[in-house]
């Protein structure tokens, strides 16, 4: 089978430089969405027009794309991918702003067109307010569907509508599309009106209409993020997990979270991210395709791309940046960044330190204030701490350094050797004390004061 | 035209040691939403009563005040303020704890008044449930209103009532205000009895009536909070600024946003902030005071007056303070605290970093851990930071203090005399290795613990 | 009076490892919250079963515990923990997975118990869809419970039903709890069936229903969640609390703030925490088990048991940590951390700053950068600062360590010695500079470049 994506509308009350179907729906460009769907049934194809060159860059090579220039309705954009259509094969008609199609509804549609045989298959849907929607007319076997401003009293009272999702077998198609007349006001090219040709019609009734809803402006953009985001949040709590407050909590549809997790408020996961069970995750904390291990907690941190093991501790106020590994039980606390680091089981970094292409070993103990000293300037470099080593308060150590297994630091030194196993390493002044120093700096300062 | 703001109640259900009308929506307290509506429409004046003092601190020198001491409803309001009324001028009456009303909706009950010439001109609202409110009730061009508990069964199903908001001609309010009479239960002079006393009145009815709402607990407070913040947000989408979560998302009155930013949830900005286009802002943002140019980033972070020029990256744990100005693609990154200070064009400071009162020239590098030393306990002195300068991490540049033109610093280096244009600068100990020493402390410290 | 709480059930829809009953509601497991309402009435025993060794270690040590094994319904249940029943007590049975219940409403339900002698009183009431519960039916004083499936249409169009909460009396109970028979479908015991062979029966009908609203999924749980908050919020605020944004707003059970205090959004405060008046607690703040005094602001920030007296501000970015105490005038800024640590009056420790183990006199001016380096590797040790002490940036005070009263410490100093009172303190390398040495390094560096 094959799936006509049409995206070549205009999106003029999205009041943007981008066409509308860029636009994201929980991170992801609504096309996209609709892309992804329409993948699990056959070869894809988008009708671009409005801005087509920057919608091409969301589009996978995989995808076929025909440009509709000018745009003259929905038949007119089925007759610019002409070259699409193959006879024996059933089309199946999308849009790129109805990005919240389930599989399972898509699925209910292609069967029924396939097990009935039909022309046409439309999926429908009852509105709790039909006015504005195409009605769907039965007589017989046929279908017909009356526009709104066309319907009678009697028609306008139908309020199962038009989705404007179809079906089409390739062949009827490919025979009706030159049919299709633009004696309208718009003077437009309607697939709508194909319905009324086929002889024989099927149906599929949408349960939960939220499905086919369109985005034209930013609100409801918000709307259809905010549904998208409430139905993934009800899986995940049927399936185990729990979400404290669904509300204040913003998890994307590639998430993969396992049984008893829970999920603190202000919350934001997002990307190709695994998280394993019994972790707790939030308040205030951001994820972004990272992979986590079972009994983990993060709470108010960032952490990308970064793969954290079994029982490790990051927060609050910890920022994990790419390329970060947290070996099992690590502690990560406040004020600390990693980056490009790889950090041994049981180790700590907890307190305002900065690890940046650096390999920690086990049982380390990184002190208040540690700074891997990683770029001149002109290039990073890497900096090395064997097992056991205790890296004082306030160290910094000037990459590329090694610090051996089971060496010492001392606190405030600025490291710029080697430092060999078991060796203290140590790089500061004496302590000198100037008596009453203070005291007559602060009476001269009163006297200052005095004479100002 | 004169506009005169009742707010001498007393709010006794906000539990509260300030009056109501002080109590602010979206930061802003509630007699200055009113204020400031008014002013559009004339000269303003504001009747106080209970806690006069605490609320004359929130209004502008140029608003009347008058004292209502007792307070005996709302015509002896109007009565304490015989002074402000003019016979040739319109009187608009509107209510400090009243604080939603549109300029659009008063701009059509001032323009009704006006074309009708009548001597009074009511807002009116269809409540869904009219229960407690006067009833309109009209005959010809005369309108009288109808409390609810003096209202018979047959009045009781009107349901258009009485918003309490009026024009009067002032000719007509000077000569009927002392016929109004205290013969009520509460002993108490109402304004509304005027009404009756027109022979011509006009009316004008509300679209919104969530308008007139007014608060007389904090539930009412908050519930007010979140449809001023709701219609602000609404406005904002529609006008081409995307807000991913509307419901976490807290935007003031007179922030302006221009189009195609993105606002991610979690985010606050306020005050007269100004934002260009192609933004990403939040998430956990706050903003307040700031102009912000095009293409900026801020992510997790607090801004509060400062200037930022276009494609200026920021976050996330940034904090700007007053006075700071950040130049064109600047990088502010994590842990790091800016005060009146000027970053220029190019430079960066990513890291654990505090900047108060530099100025850091373009193309600089401040190194991880960099603290400008600015206070000696008396006095605030200023760093100087010359273009293209190399801070090496954990350096404390010790103020008043000048770094030249492509200056390097060693890391850990404590700068207390100014450095010249391209010399490095070093203060710092040198290393010394005691080999072994941390093997035998380790054996010490365990027998140590063996005898304790 | 005695209270059975029946909590053997699975919970298979919660699709946990653990007992559907030690789920938390607000941060306190459902179980608990049960406990503590039933111990408001008399003598407490619980009914576990599924899994009952983890739901054990929730269950304080004055309430009984009986085991159903296996659990062959509410009946049964009872059975189970026939020791507990005394013929001279009454008997209110609860469930473990009902917990938001209130005193009030309890309290009213034992009353009519206690004033009607009646042998059973049973709290009903009216569901807007009735669809699934047990109808409840007069007959004169006494009621019969009729199913749901056992239901005429006549009996389904009762909308008064059974909440399944009774008080029995003792004797009853005893003498009618073997009449019980499992001759249905399930082949299990109900409890509702003793309702039908008391002679008389009272009914309680309960105001809101969401009181018995029960547990059996997590999107039910986190809908009971969101009940029992909007619940203690709305309290807060009409006892004179601002709640700027109930949605974003997290306030435990157990939690009290003074008057005119604002609770800003994104703020969770949960546990033994008491705040005083006139305080600002948020955005972004994070508090558990503090003690908090008037006109206190903590932006931003984590406080987890802490004390903070009046006028102290907190963050943005600041972190206390346990047995911090931070008295009068006290400013704790950003990226700073406290830990076991007591700060005196007036003291400021603003930016990117250690506090552990420290104990910090009064008008202390901790510098940017300070740590206080209080873990050698094997054990903490305090650190001193006294009265008027100036802490220069970027110190390390390797503990254990006393600065004097009025003593100063050089900027970037390593202070490993005690400083005497009204002393300078100094411990820093001589600035040296190399004149043109970074001008030569860049050059050398683009000719690395060029030749690579």
């Amino acid at each position: 089978m094959r799936v006509l994506i049409l995206a070549a509308g205009l999106g003029k009350r999205m009041k943007s430089k981008y066409p509308k179907v860029v636009h994201k729906i929980l991170g992801k460009p609504m096309i996209n969405w609709v892309i992804d769907l329409a993948k699990y049934f056959g070869q894809v194809g988008v009708v671009l027009g409005h801005k087509a060159d920057i919608v091409k860059a969301y589009v996978p090579s995989d995808v076929q794309i025909f440009i509709q220039e000018p745009q003259l309705g929905t038949g007119h954009a089925v007759m610019c991918a002409r070259g699409f259509i193959d006879p024996k094969d059933d089309v199946l008609i999308l849009y790129g702003d109805v990005p919240l199609l389930s599989v399972e509804t898509v699925g209910r549609l292609v069967e029924m067109h396939k097990s009935s045989g039909n022309e046409v298959t439309v999926l429908t849907f009852v509105a709790e307010d039909p006015t504005g929607y195409g009605r769907i007319l039965r007589k017989g076997e046929k279908i017909r569907i009356v526009e709104d401003k066309d319907a009678s009293e009697e028609i306008r009272k139908i309020n199962e509508v038009n989705s404007g999702i179809y079906v089409f077998s390739g062949s009827f198609l490919i025979e009706n599309l030159d049919k299709l007349k633009n004696d309208n006001a718009q003077g437009e090219y309607y697939l709508t009106d194909l319905v009324g040709l086929a002889s024989k019609t099927s149906t599929v009734k949408l349960d939960d209409p939220t499905e086919v809803l369109g985005v034209n402006d930013r609100a409801q953009l918000a709307y259809l993020e905010s549904i998208a985001r409430q139905k993934i949040l009800k899986n995940l709590m049927l399936s185990g997990v729990t979400i404290v407050d669904p509300t204040s909590t913003f998890i994307g549809p590639d998430v993969k979270i396992g049984i008893d997790t829970v999920i603190h408020p202000f919350t934001i996961i997002e990307g190709k991210t695994t998280i394993g069970e019994d972790c707790e995750i939030g308040p205030f904390t951001h994820i972004v395709d990272c992979t986590i291990g079972n009994n983990v907690k993060i709470i108010r941190s960032e952490a990308e791309k970064s793969i954290i093991h079994d029982n490790v501790s990051v927060g609050p106020f910890a920022r994990l940046r790419e390329g970060t590994v947290l070996h099992e039980n690590v502690k990560i606390g406040n004020f600390v960044e990693t980056k490009k680091s790889v950090i041994g089981k049981n180790s700590k970094a907890q307190h305002l330190t900065y690890l940046g292409d650096a390999t920690v070993g086990e049982d380390v103990n990184v002190g208040a204030g540690t700074i891997t000293c990683n770029y001149d300037g002109y290039r990073k470099h890497p900096t090395y701490i064997g097992d056991g080593a205790f890296i004082g308060s306030n160290c910094s150590l000037v990459a590329p350094v090694k610090i051996g297994k089971g060496a010492i630091t001392g606190a405030g030194s600025v490291i710029t050797e080697d430092v060999p196993d078991d060796s203290l390493a140590i790089a500061r002044a004496r302590q000198v004390v100037k008596e009453g120093w203070a005291k007559r700096k602060r009476e001269e300062m009163k006297n200052a004061d005095h004479k100002e």
